[in-house]
């Protein structure tokens, strides 16, 4: 993809700087427990500079809509992703709610939601890669080409966030049906399989998730021989959506930018999944901020070595958990940047009982 | 302890229209997971007013000396209590910058540190039970009666926490040697057992907690007699601490002011079972902010059958995990008051496709 991608790998030094610093506050080595580790993770992201500035964060929202929605794998109708992208530009949904709360600015992004262009509004940015993607059961969800494109269009709305001085930024989705092509980019990228990772999504029942599974292995099947070369464009361009390469496309340029990326939930780390397979590099600045309640994120996260910084039973999307979890990445830059030190405040560390 | 306590009872009732509210909410019923349950807690504590009210919230970190101390059960010299409050007094400690990070107001309790008063300061508030508890291994660390005078301290700093206008209450400690108090409360309140309880605290090595576990065990044969009534405030008062009772009885006090409390780590959760035991209804009103890295803290939570919100690997005490865990709680809250239904929104709901 051109420009060709350029990510800053986190350096050794850098970590080590923040960890002797970490150290050197007053409290216990280490009892920060991961606020630590993510201190550390945000001083190599931020090339050793101080202090680790998060704020102000940018959480985009990206929409789309799914040709693979007509194979009836959601409880929900198609036309919900447009109403519920009205309910994101009212100020109505959860995610509203959430960036309010946890002080994220929120941009809703139009990756390509079935039923033409939204009229114009200040949050929303129009991004639009089709009128839906393609039914990944009868061929490709998109083109290369088209998945390239969505890629570039995230990858410029992260730098123009970092140009305009947002320091972190977070990604969310919205688009009936796309558990499934989330679950079939986990088992394109990870090698994963579609009985294991199917879930119930927004709700399905054991029926909806069997027929589900059923689907993602046809779409698989379908797409064996563009998937066959383990290119991770190809897999997001067969069996992704357009808000999913929108979204792998911004966590590539926030990582291109130098900035922390915070990863929501399971489709949001499909797309991280597929990032990464990209560019390796980019797993420095991706948070995994949530475990979700859908039962195939437990397996990518073990496929990934990773476990995600919160646990409480979501599955929402949007960019809920990752909202939420930004208050802990604030959390650990105030504790890296504000705590004095054992010499700064005359406190006696552990060697002063030691004989 | 007088006055009587009166905490009214959460209703069921509370809580069955909150749950309505929310499954009411554009969102997939229950998909924000322990959020809902969270704000379904606090709609009980409210009695059901809408908007929940969450905000300002007070954090209290109440520190104390242990006469334990003596008997080599920390790494870390006594003369730190000291020096720790005066670093919260500068603003330089984990919880001044978690506060502040998180949106707390934070006040200082000196609940009875060693060598004597300190100077006033505006972030001080004195309340002190003594100079240090006396050795719990050769006696009670108090009287029932100063246990009792702690208790109510901390209850009048609820109450007026309250009617200064805080609607949320959060609890930290500072104490060289206290996680062997509250050790110690945690056997002699559940039944639980010295070897299995004692930890590294701020930093034991092995040596040292088989030593810490024998203190407690000499502590509670020591005491065996007034322990033996099986009274919570006996138990406070035999093997707990300045801080530790103190705590409690903010905690009884939010819960008499209808206000949620947030509990910090192994050492206020010591304080929230003499709670509990005192008054059975506290439960309705405590949140278990984070599972502490401490290994008891894990062993009481399946005593209790709780599961704190946050596992991040904390153990430094001082109330940061619940500063962390308040981003939280006003998440809850901003979902249960800021969120459109499926009706104001439009937006169709699962039974749409359903034939």
């Amino acid at each position: 993809m051109a420009p060709p991608l350029a990510v800053r790998p986190v350096r050794a030094r850098d970590r080590e700087a923040a960890k002797a610093r970490l150290d050197s506050l007053t409290k216990p080595q280490g009892s920060l427990g991961r606020l630590e580790e993510l201190a550390m993770r945000l001083a190599g992201m931020a090339a050793g500079a101080f202090p680790l500035a998060v704020a102000p964060a940018r959480m985009f929202t990206a929409a789309g809509d799914h040709g693979v929605a007509r194979q009836g794998v959601s409880p929900y109708p198609q036309a919900v992703t447009r109403q519920m992208v009205r309910n994101f530009l009212n100020g109505g949904a959860a995610v509203n709610a959430l960036c309010a709360a946890n002080g994220l600015d929120l941009r809703i992004v139009d990756a390509g939601c079935a039923g033409g262009p939204f009229a114009a509004h200040p949050l929303l940015i129009d991004r639009r890669m089709g009128d839906g993607t393609a039914d990944m059961t009868a061929g490709p969800a998109m083109s290369r080409e088209t998945c390239l494109n969505a890629v570039a269009a995230g990858r410029g709305l992260a730098a123009e966030a970092a140009s305009q001085g947002f320091r972190c930024l977070a990604t969310g989705e919205m688009g009936i049906a796309n558990t499934t092509p989330a679950t079939a980019l986990y088992c394109a990228c990870l090698g994963l399989e579609p009985e294991t990772m199917a879930g119930p999504g927004t709700g399905a029942d054991p029926a909806m998730i069997a027929h589900k599974a059923a689907v993602v292995r046809r779409a698989l099947a379908v797409n064996a021989r563009a998937l066959s070369a383990g290119d991770a464009v190809d897999a997001l361009a067969c069996v992704g959506g357009f808000e999913i390469a929108l979204l792998c496309g911004i966590m590539l340029g926030a990582a291109e930018a130098g900035l922390p990326v915070l990863v929501d939930g399971f489709i949001c780390t499909a797309a991280y999944v597929a990032g990464r397979a990209i560019c390796p590099d980019l797993a420095a600045y991706a948070i995994l901020t949530h475990a979700s309640a859908e039962p195939g994120h437990r397996l990518a996260m073990a496929r990934l070595g990773e476990r995600p910084l919160l646990d409480l039973g979501m599955r929402l999307g949007e960019g809920t958990g990752a909202a939420v979890a930004y208050g802990l990445v604030r959390s650990a830059a105030a504790v890296y940047n504000g705590m004095a030190t054992f010499s700064q405040a005359n406190v006696d560390g552990k060697e002063a009982v030691e004989p």
